[in-house]
């Protein structure tokens, strides 16, 4: 995926998981430095309902295939202590 | 959870998720200084059925309460970087 463009995309993202990747949140997992093949298949699962979670399953459903790639590929580029 | 009785319980885990918490599988998330409350969801969820996937679940299925406390502040509490 592209990393600028899953950056650009990310910006709901930021709010729970973090503009660096780290989430604020206990419940909410960080992101940052994340393997790229596991970010792909769990926001695919979210979307396509194999996953659930009352948060992030609509934030999953508009995604496309491109926006996931996208999205993968600059979470897994972070930094995994959030520098 | 207490750190040391989860690192003595990881020993299975480790061969996937690695010893130092980085996964050496794409398919399998790091779990290095990742939120123990997420932590405790995501090994309930999977021994509970509500999160599914086949290498998962039967690895959860006999974990205790105590276990998934102790498994959580044991990844919870190692180097993102995996250093």
């Amino acid at each position: 995926g592209d990393v600028a463009a899953g950056k650009a995309k990310s910006a709901t993202c930021a709010a729970c998981h973090g503009a660096n990747g780290i989430s604020q949140i206990p419940m909410y997992p960080n992101l940052a430095g994340q393997k790229e093949q596991y970010l792909v298949l769990q926001m695919k699962a979210f979307r396509d309902g194999e996953r659930k979670n009352m948060v992030m399953s609509p934030m999953a459903k508009p995604l496309s295939d491109d926006d996931i790639a996208n999205l993968a590929a600059f979470y897994a580029s972070l930094d995994p202590a959030g520098k």
